[in-house]
């Protein structure tokens, strides 16, 4: 059968992984795929660097347009990033009748319905297994793999970055600046680290995983979005002495009155799978009402691992690639006249536990005027540890049992006007999977 | 768009799973597949029993070969288990031009070969994701998420039964006997537990995930089978304390020569994570070249989790039912004509770490002959302890670096033959996964 032809956009980290990996398992994938997958183009911005690594046999252009309108091509692999001329660049390859393969989040967070709907009408495919989890086979899992099930919830640890400065914060005892240092040290954070260590990156495919889900639209605005750069050691110690660990968490449930997208540090026990997720690994845990939890677990990032998911997909679209649009999966994995109108709830109406920290005066009757005015937003009490602090001040640390979030937000504010507090309070949220 | 129509073969464990999901989730599932599943036709033994349960809608016999041959059924799923009626109601809806989803694991890993050539023929999909891993996608996982890889080894918990057991013989401290009768007492081993615990049934498992790693035939007869009723108590204790856990494992491996095919109990490190997969759980670790190591993780039997996987084959397959044969995915995951012709390794050519265990008399020197009989053998001992046992005798625990199992077999032989000796040699499988 005659080879499917291949346009990249990009040859950096993705993109040189995935030429690397197309060629050297040439015969492994075609093997499968029952047919040759054939670079045929490549854009990039540096010619002479681009040509030195893939030799003579590709044409090279420094005009992305030139690939996305080379009639040769069957599909575009989008792997420049970046938002305003990815989706330029994808949409007119779709406009162009060519299926499109992308490892782009952010792009399909904030653009995915204009693109998705583009290449409905055009009757093309849009494949991202790539933009969530790296090579985990996630986004398979989810649209094909769980179709028997009304899912439940999803919670994922789906940044490496922010995971591995997590993991050395506890296991070495770092600050966060100290392990972030280290992080860009090793090249597993960003000279500029904001799109990681603030959660963006996470909530972005969070969005992508509770679409896929729930059958609701894209809705990144929706997504309630907190970062890592406010950890404080102190409660990493504290929370592994009570048997939790600290991971910054994408979570999406299903609750009676809409959607919860919430990306936060989220103190989860010790010995549960998710908190055995260190360094910089990525991993999934899916609830769904007949199959119980399963867990997907792998290299979220990277050169080769990424590579992986953009060549699974390529040879997915390849066996698709002539057939009628009805015989494929659905992009946002339910069919798109069946999406569903559920709300995304904010923050003030989620639900869960909490770890409150604060430092108050050393005398009688503190903690029943705190847990008093715990009680009465009928937030209730799990534990509590009360440790002695400097200059005749107590630490107390509680945890509460499941609570609203406006509950707990009304009640914190209440606590901080006391006379007898001599800090903010610290507050973390308690999940148990 | 019409309805799919089903003919189920077996109201059972996984047939009446099967049944419930179809009908609570429906609404779910055809938001998903773009249509109704309906159960048009269902096979069963107890008539009434049946019929108290899916109500007049639907029409029960207890003819199998009727649902096999009623040309109003466009996918036949069978779930009686067994080998020699399935094989046969297989066929024959196979040749009635019939779609067909099972479970069934001991009927692929020993007719496989002739059934997908069957299907093959026909243009008909035989899909078999519940026959390995109850709900997790593992097949999916491997025969699409991972395509652009050369997978170099697999290593799987998928029995839950003798993982169990293994699980409360360890955290509890029973024997193997005690830990089955428990097992029994809940539901987690059969009356007779003999497929589970002799590991035929994690064999014929891991002999299709051989075949789709590795792209070679089913060969169930070739596999290397050691089940659990022969592990001791003591080994678990003294493992834990060394830093491993015992695990029956399905392990295959791509070597120069050949493909190791085996199912034997094995010492893994205790904080991997393979090792703190607990209680009935199962889960794969697959190794990719590009991808590196994926882990899949969820319940491996069970009424629901099962149906999971059965309903997912459904919808994948209503999808892809009046599709060319060439847009779908091979059963085997490579293309049939693109089978290697790897012969499966003998045991003896296996290399792995090992624990050896022996009892000797304790005189000077006793260590220094055993250590010079390994060495004879070209075994490099990696660590070793010494423990007082009764009356002049010592207990000794070696463990030794990779090495063949024929050399240890030989090393063991030669052992066993020292006057010193007091016991026979126990010996355990070691890896680092």
């Amino acid at each position: 059968m005659e080879s499917i032809k291949l346009g990249l956009l990009g040859l950096g980290v993705v993109g040189g992984g995935t030429w690397n990996v197309l060629q050297r398992n040439a015969e492994e994938i075609s093997r499968r795929a029952g047919r040759q997958l054939e670079v045929v183009q490549i854009a990039v911005r540096d010619l002479a660097k681009a040509r030195a690594r893939v030799g003579h046999d590709v044409v090279i252009t420094d005009d992305a347009f030139a690939v996305v309108n080379n009639p040769e091509i069957d599909i575009v692999v989008e792997l420049i990033g970046g938002v305003t001329l990815a989706r330029q660049l994808v949409l007119q390859a779709i406009d162009q009748g060519k299926h499109v393969v992308t490892a782009n989040k952010a792009l399909l967070a904030q653009h995915g319905t204009e693109i998705f709907e583009a290449a409905s009408a055009k009757g093309v495919m849009v494949a991202f297994e790539a933009a969530v989890g790296g090579g985990i086979p996630i986004i398979k899992a989810i649209r094909e793999g769980l179709t028997a099930n009304r899912i439940e919830w999803l919670a994922g640890i789906i940044n490496g970055t922010t995971n591995y400065i997590l993991s050395e914060m506890r296991s070495r005892g770092l600050t966060f600046d100290q392990a972030l240092a280290q992080a860009q040290q090793l090249g597993y954070a960003e000279a500029d680290p904001a799109a990681d260590v603030l959660g963006h990156d996470a909530a972005q495919k969070l969005t992508l995983l509770a679409s896929m889900a729930f059958g609701i639209p894209v809705q990144y605005s929706r997504a309630y979005i907190e970062g890592i750069t406010d950890v404080q050691d102190q409660d990493i110690q504290i929370a592994e002495r009570l048997g939790f660990r600290l991971k910054l968490l994408g979570i999406t449930r299903r609750r009676a009155d809409g959607i919860e997208l919430r990306v936060h540090p989220t103190l989860i026990p010790s010995q549960s799978l998710l908190a055995n997720v260190e360094d910089a690994m990525n991993a999934v845990l899916v609830n769904g009402d007949a199959v119980g939890q399963t867990l997907y677990y792998g290299k979220g990032a990277g050169e080769e691992p990424t590579a992986s998911a953009v060549v699974a997909d390529l040879v997915d679209v390849t066996r698709l690639h002539t057939a009628d649009p009805g015989h494929r999966v659905p992009h946002l994995a339910f069919q798109p006249h069946s999406m569903a109108d559920i709300p995304v709830l904010a923050i003030e109406q989620v639900r869960c536990g909490y770890y409150l920290r604060m430092t108050v005066s050393d005398q009688s009757g503190v903690l029943a005027q705190i847990a008093g005015e715990l009680a009465k937003f009928d937030i209730s009490i799990g534990s509590m540890i009360q440790e002695p602090a400097d200059q005749g001040t107590a630490t107390l640390i509680f945890l509460t049992h499941v609570a609203m979030e406006r509950d707990i937000n009304e009640a914190i504010g209440a606590i901080e006007t006391m006379a007898i507090m001599r800090s903010k309070v610290t507050r973390l949220r308690v999940e148990t999977f």
